[in-house]
């Protein structure tokens, strides 16, 4: 095999109330990559499009450091080119970063003939995910890599569960145009809880555990509130309230930030309910010419391979 | 209706992980009461049997003080006199004053004719256990009052989620012979939690939940392990580590304190290994003569009429 065309979906990380360990994977935004067989000591980005923001550097590119990271682990020599076409915007909160290096290891690892299980391909592309965020989590690394939702049981050992999202879940995602980089809203963030607010958070948690498996829309829009990060991020996100009150007004069960923000998610359990909300959202952003709101459902494929030649 | 029989029973609250948010109710260990129609004005225990420290007094029983409440909220003058026979030992950390409260409530309710649905008989039951505990908190009540598995979502307002636990989880219950009051317990709990702290919380809030609905024993093991009130509380039981890594060396799948403790319990997925568990862990207390030790289940019934007259 000479060269391996993947996707990889954007996600929704932390669902609100699951602060580091709860992601889910989401339709319609995505990155590709074309990784390319080279001669040893090659490691090249070709191409990239989509954001031209993003470095070409091999050292300071996650594509680049990902690949090469899966390579030194499979103690191969061969070199690598990759194309990038990233359709998420880096720092929107919806796994740009993740997306990219579970694409990058996913795709490298099927080059060399798929040595490694996607438990290995995650703390592979953990690799990439610190370098970008300054902190390694795994909440938008899992589901862009395996699909569906998943929870982030446990970091040492890494441990990760998956559930399948609930047939019947519309999103509504409305990213700003402003860019909030993961390390900087992570800097934001208290070093404590008090215990009181943990205790709400354990009961949201537990709450949007039921309500995936129950398939119970209502219930994940009540359990999605965050009482931990989004009181600390959402002053940072233009109009956060007003547009949280407009999408509940139009029908939303639950609106939260994804990930450290901006882009936020309203969930509805219909699709003329999202439709609605999504022209609720419009009107607040209108101003916005940046912005980009869309309707959107959970992926339950997570990265896989496009083409093989 | 003159006379009403009832019984509840004793709860794991906290199950490990789900501080004040999860509950469980076991079978083999209940308060039963006996309520009886009393002319109006009439607020009286009769008897009292299995726990000679309990108080008499009505206006300090936690059984008179919540059938008071009860009637008070019905708007009833009728008196009433109560037979308790405990089976909980309070301060065991295994939902004394929570059977009490349930079996209270449930008990006058039925007396007047049921008035009130099992969401307001647990509000009702709170000022019981408010009483006792100096805190108004639910894991131990739900269950009790509920039977299975349950997770307090919310507290204002209540929202209380109930699973059926698994078919295959056998529990082996240590109770040391020291007693610790619930009102102690908490005081010794931080008021703040490390961010990195809560977030393991999480996870294995998440994970708990999964391992209930996916009934998967060995995963729940994992998931009970509490990072919150365990590191304060375990130095009040004694031999705590020690059981723990017994239990875990007899072929226990998880170990944590029940509720405020310093009763413990093991997790196991079949009779063969409790029984190996129950004999580890009575050989850490031989010298405890107080201690008691026993295999059980979870009780999927909660409070429940045994007899009306």
């Amino acid at each position: 095999m000479k060269s391996v065309e993947i996707y990889a979906p954007a996600s929704i990380g932390n669902m609100g109330s699951g602060f580091d360990v709860f992601g889910m994977a989401i339709e319609g935004a995505g990155d590709r990559l074309i990784v390319e067989r080279a001669p040893a000591g090659t490691l090249v980005i070709n191409r990239l499009t989509g954001d031209p923001d993003l470095p070409l550097d091999p050292q300071k590119n996650i594509v680049t450091r990902v690949g090469a990271a899966v390579l030194a682990a499979a103690g191969s020599r061969i070199g690598l080119r990759f194309e990038i076409h990233k359709e998420i915007v880096a720092g929107s909160g919806l796994g740009s970063s993740a997306a990219s290096a579970c694409a990058a290891a996913a795709g490298v690892n099927e080059l060399l003939g798929r040595p490694f299980d996607n438990h290995q391909l995650l703390e592979l592309a953990g690799v990439g995910e610190q370098m970008a965020s300054g902190s390694l989590h795994y909440d938008n690394l899992a589901p862009a890599l395996l699909g569906g939702f998943c929870i982030i049981r446990s970091t040492q050992p890494l441990e990760v569960l998956t559930l399948t999202p609930p047939d019947k879940l519309w999103l509504v995602i409305m990213r700003p145009g402003v860019v909030i980089k993961t390390s900087a809203a992570k800097k934001i963030l208290p070093d404590h809880l008090e215990l009181h607010t943990a205790i709400r958070q354990f009961g949201n948690i537990a709450g949007v555990v039921v309500a995936i498996q129950q398939q119970d829309i209502a219930l994940l829009g009540r359990a999605i509130e965050d009482h931990v990060a989004a009181p600390a991020r959402s002053p940072l996100i233009p109009h956060f309230e007003k547009a949280r009150q407009a999408a509940l007004a139009a029908g939303a069960l639950g609106f939260a930030i994804a990930g450290s923000g901006p882009a936020m998610f309203a969930v509805c359990d219909n699709p003329d309910s999202s439709r609605q909300v999504l022209a609720a959202l419009q009107k607040v952003y209108k101003h916005d010419t940046r912005a980009k709101a869309w309707i959107t459902r959970p992926d339950h494929t997570g990265t896989r391979i496009l083409s093989k030649s």
